[in-house]
């Protein structure tokens, strides 16, 4: 781990890449007396800031403007992403630079367990087949499912997978991770099996849901052959990143009933297009990319970049270092 | 508590009375050797059949055929419902007679249960926003808000309001209870308030969750005085019986945006008319007075009988018998 010692009094100066249509992040103007911020959305915006800047704030998870403007990071030593996955800034030229990628790991991570019992509740009671009969004030009695007892297979043990597996735990549901390797023994799951037993897994599960970060290993991990390995009773939940799964394979396995339903807050492509399929199958749920972001989540995410930077200001080992080899914060 | 002796061998002639539009209930034939089963859906064949019955089971939580079938009750020894709520059962004549009522406690603890805490986490995730969006093909991100840490008040701390407060607890939100009296300590709920304290109660709660049986003290419990006590973002969820709310106050309170929000399994009138403004408002959640019914869940009340009714003719003590004067099963 390597540490970034200042030295001096002289103001850090930061960049500051945010979406065009977010403005930039609230919160940062505890900074100001020991750092320049300097805020871009567009590409010669950022490609000029990057000049001078030696840390970098990056708070569009799905920006490619990094990689284009990477000859102009001259003085770059750190790079922060206000974003659980940091899949966007995993491109070559970085992934071998030595300058380190720091992210928002433990942010999102209860609101977004939160979302996912949420969602299983929602399917077990069947809210969206209410809220449909609603729309047409139809009264009809039906039975509901007891979510005690089911099985959760979380693929990603992770600090967001770990929290669902916490949360379903104790409300009595049985919860299989799937991390890189098995582990004999876990706080959190029942049981933690390696990624290569995903498809002897798939079949027990009622509700499978994607933790995952977006790597080599999982892009397009779930396809024909993981949709054709689940239940035609289970549901499909997807809180990690849309690439992780093949959205035709997705669909087809839905529109032919060999899964029950899938509940999707990220997608291949996003904003989800209007004419996209996905939108009218009623087993189907969909959300904007938000299942994390609770009321004051882009100050949270500040607060914890302005804590990282006083580390760094110091001198001391950042937190939250990416092994950029495999994609992620690993456990600790 | 009277116990029930029963002589001899004679079959003990069991009337059962169910809904015209259900069927009668599953799961009674291991009976078949001690008993013998009548069955009822109206008020002739009620009448008939009570002349003989010791027993009678009814699994239609909605009708009166009891109370005008009372005259005809000559030998009845026991009334058995397949409910929570035992309000229809509870005429002077019945009440203040020695027959015993005994209710299916502990069946619908947990599946109710589940059932709020979805509501709950729809209302933070607003789920029911992301449906109403996905009619329309509609990507919008939202906030959401963070469930742990809520406040919930729970109206009723039996049963049901305990395991409530279980599973909320859980999650970390904060309970509190409002029974007859006011407790020093509780091992589910953070605090117990006595039913005087309930409008010094309800301006604390983010979430009000009405789960007491329906009796002369909860009639009509929420009125146009307890709405106004409620915050501006509180939301009502009632699993209890429709006619402890007065619905029209609770229409004018949605209007008025005096609460945020209500969900509603039980209703005044059921099935709920089809022209109520209930169904046309989109903070509205309705469904089919079916939260505690989970699959499997008519067999499992007909094994809570025969289980009942083994004791009866053992001659022990019955289960989960209601002091019809407070109009449910008080606390073990």
């Amino acid at each position: 781990m390597s540490t970034n010692r200042q030295g001096g009094t002289e103001r850090t100066r930061i960049a500051v890449l945010h979406a065009e249509d977010e403005g930039p992040p609230p919160g940062l103007d505890s900074l100001l007396g020991t750092a320049e911020l300097m805020f871009a959305s567009d590409q010669a915006t950022l490609n000029a800031i990057l000049d001078t800047a030696e840390v970098l704030m990056v708070t569009d998870f799905r920006t490619n403007l990094v990689e284009r403007a990477w000859p102009y990071a001259k003085r770059l030593r750190w790079i922060h992403a206000t974003s659980a996955g940091v899949d966007r800034l995993l491109f070559p030229a970085l992934r071998n630079s030595d300058i380190p990628i720091t992210n928002a790991r433990g942010i999102f991570d209860r609101p977004i367990a939160e979302y996912v019992l949420g969602l299983i509740l929602m399917y077990c009671k069947d809210f969206h087949g209410s809220l449909a009969l609603k729309t047409k004030c139809r009264w009809q009695h039906r039975d509901t499912e007891r979510a005690e007892g089911k099985r959760v297979l979380i693929v990603g043990a992770g600090a967001i997978g770990r929290q669902i597996a916490r949360l379903t735990g104790a409300l009595g549901l049985h919860t299989t991770g799937i991390a890189s390797r098995a582990r004999a023994e876990d706080p959190d799951f029942d049981s933690v099996r390696g990624s290569d037993e995903l498809l002897d897994e798939l079949p027990k599960a009622d509700f499978v849901v994607v933790a995952a970060p977006l790597t080599e290993a999982t892009q397009g991990l779930f396809d024909t052959a993981a949709f054709n390995a689940m239940q035609p009773s289970a549901r499909f939940i997807n809180i990690g990143r849309g690439a992780i799964v093949k959205t035709d394979a997705l669909v087809k396995a839905l529109q032919e009933g060999r899964i029950a339903g899938a509940a999707l807050d990220v997608f291949e492509q996003e904003p989800l297009p209007a004419d996209h399929p996905l939108w009218a199958m009623p087993e189907v749920f969909v959300s904007a990319h938000m299942a994390g972001d609770v009321v004051g989540w882009r100050e949270a995410l500040s607060a914890q970049f302005v804590e990282n930077f006083e580390r760094w200001r110091r001198g001391e080992p950042l937190a939250n270092q990416v092994d950029k080899q495999r994609g992620y914060v690993p456990q600790a």
